[in-house]
């Protein structure tokens, strides 16, 4: 038998019969972490001072990958998408030497069968992938250093906050 | 002046012009680790045996990630793929105790005008998030450790490898 | 305070959360007017002699358009769309000297928590675009002289008819 | 006979053979115009101080939008787009009494064997379209008022500039 | 009057209102045949024994092609896929002489106001010309014999069984 | 040793590398066959006569189905399409007592390092299965017969012509 319920029985992929499962309102929350050096990290920073708003450009790429996640992982059910938001942190401060970390925070919310942890994980993740593209050309060597799940809620495995 | 070429000189996005670049070949590498339990890692060298292959999944999904690039990173082009490779390694082994690493490597090559590094970390991206998705019912906490660039050749920045 | 909804209260885009909102049947009608020589005129007119049908290809246009809305329009959520016409109308006859004027009226339904506006913007546009597309070879001079919402019905801002 | 290059001679649809054209280089330039009242004009003046900035979201729908112009248009050939640029510009001041207009110029560039036109026009109309979408609620009687062609160069046709 | 739903009263196109229709649970299977030279069923069966499993790819590609149905089906409604399973079944035994026949069949699930005949037939078609694909270097004259609809449950129409 | 191109050698997917192969002039033929019973075949034929043309539906699905080739097939190159026409024949005529049959032709070109066979056996499966769509409602049991590739040019494997 299969752990994952993306396989049956004879381990065949398909996609997960929810046709039986409630309809309940759900959330998921997931983060990304990218460090660049000091350059890209300013050329962000004046993105508030009008010389091109990175997080901008990468906000819009999040919201608007929540709407190929059924694309991009291929098991995935393609869910009524009910609202999204990114936003970003600073996990240093200008002034801390060397690397600088930027956090992105995705939530995404649905009423539907299944969740949203996907298009959570996905938002974050394409969020800090446009962040990279937009400033390679200063840092190309930046890393994106986490994704994770923060928080869910809703459907029948209940709520999920990651522990410290 | 923005140090992103993605910004004109007033601070406005465009799709950068390339029209008088060089056709030349091009590759870029970049890898992702992603981190998980004893049972979420045992599902996965199962997938050898015939209980369900999470790693055949993921490396379509990579595979198909490198063609959404420009769907997803607002301001890439669309460069013609011509070969899309994605490797997995375990960075641990099953006799480790607690959590345990898997590294994917995905390798892209183009002959065009700009590079396939966005490609080549979304393909890597896309891996890591699949395998999330297909185990997160048995490791709900899985974390995507790492996304980076590993190598690239041509075009006239030339070559980037990562130093240790 | 920002005006738009689409923005939060410090300017940030987002996806707008209608979890809470009632699901309702909707409605909306918008129109294209496109304006171009008479000999652009006479193709699409000899379509219905079967000379090629203009009409045709940008009905079918302009249908597949309200599948894209949510593709094309950032913030959009992506909606059911249960149904789908589009209508032409000379608003001009073939004996008016110079220039002739052609009107699609693109109508789309939903049962959902928020409206098809913008699907209905974006069929009208979308088959004016084709027919400039079919008859640029003609007219490149051609003009869209008008996109605009006709009609509303459903959803809590409730109807709107366009005065003239 | 067909008028249309877009059909055979028997009027059946096709999608034009153009093996046999030159690749050159090619650019095409097409504006929007969309005029809306005073509190929508303010909200956007006011995204650059700040309040959301709704240029710069239908900036990245515009040059998104030349993306999608192949799924768009049916008849149309995929093209390799190598730069794009869009530019807003208000046809009247402040001080205007009662309506505003905010033209939209949209350049595109490609070297292929046929031209970007279709390209420029649906980013000059996607970019009001997403302008629309954003000020709805505040004035959901704006009107886009013109989709032209302004310019094309390259190709066989040869140069187009329009005549006031 | 036409005879096809999709055709309005006057012969125009249109994507049919459903508004109106009951959300019922529904179900549709459609299979395929592919048939083939002995090298190519042997790489096939080979599969299994991890030299390459063809039918891995051919079932994601299948369940991703219900995803795509409406885009490609031009007046096809986008339906929320509830659940999708494919299986292959070889029709000959690797003694029999000359061609292979191998079947898949597609089933496809939705709880929504219209059916998943499309769907379940563009997951057999899609599966059948993956294979094609992955095979055609060892059998260009590899023939897809056969797609047809094998039964359909729920909705108004009711049930469907194919009869010998 | 696998015998698809399409893994390496140890069974592993990839999208083959074609960086080093030869650009050239390139064209596949395919076709479909649907059988169907006379009042299906008779909507079709009146399709000539303005009561709905379900040919002209299937020409542009076809068509348009070049461009989702690379969605649809995993291991696909995107490739440049350069011209797709589709043919529709009947192989019976209307006095023919019980099943009606109809052949579509699919013919696509390319100027590229690898070829369109899978480009024409998308539009001519597609092709079909939106006939099938379009009159599922007089015919539900109506079946595509064959799909094929009749022939190609182009390319190191050379012409490609299907015996009788």
């Amino acid at each position: 038998m299969s752990t994952s319920t993306h396989f049956d029985n004879r381990g065949q992929a398909r996609m997960v019969d929810v046709t039986e499962k409630a309809v309940t309102a759900r959330t998921a929350a997931a983060s990304s972490i990218i460090e660049m050096n000091l350059t890209a990290a300013e050329a962000i920073r004046a993105g508030d001072s009008r010389k091109g708003d990175v997080l901008a450009v990468a906000r819009l790429a999040g919201i608007g990958a929540t709407k190929w996640t059924p694309t991009l992982i291929p098991l995935c059910h393609a869910i009524p998408i009910e609202g999204v938001e990114l936003e970003f942190h600073w996990l240093t401060s200008p002034d801390d030497a060397d690397r600088q970390s930027l956090q992105c925070l995705a939530t995404v919310r649905t009423t539907y069968k299944t969740g949203v942890e996907m298009e959570a994980m996905t938002a974050a993740s394409v969020a800090a992938l446009t962040i990279y593209d937009m400033l390679k050309s200063v840092d190309r060597a930046m890393v994106i250093k986490q994704i994770r799940l923060e928080s869910k809620t809703g459907g029948k495995s209940g709520e999920f906050v990651r522990g410290q």
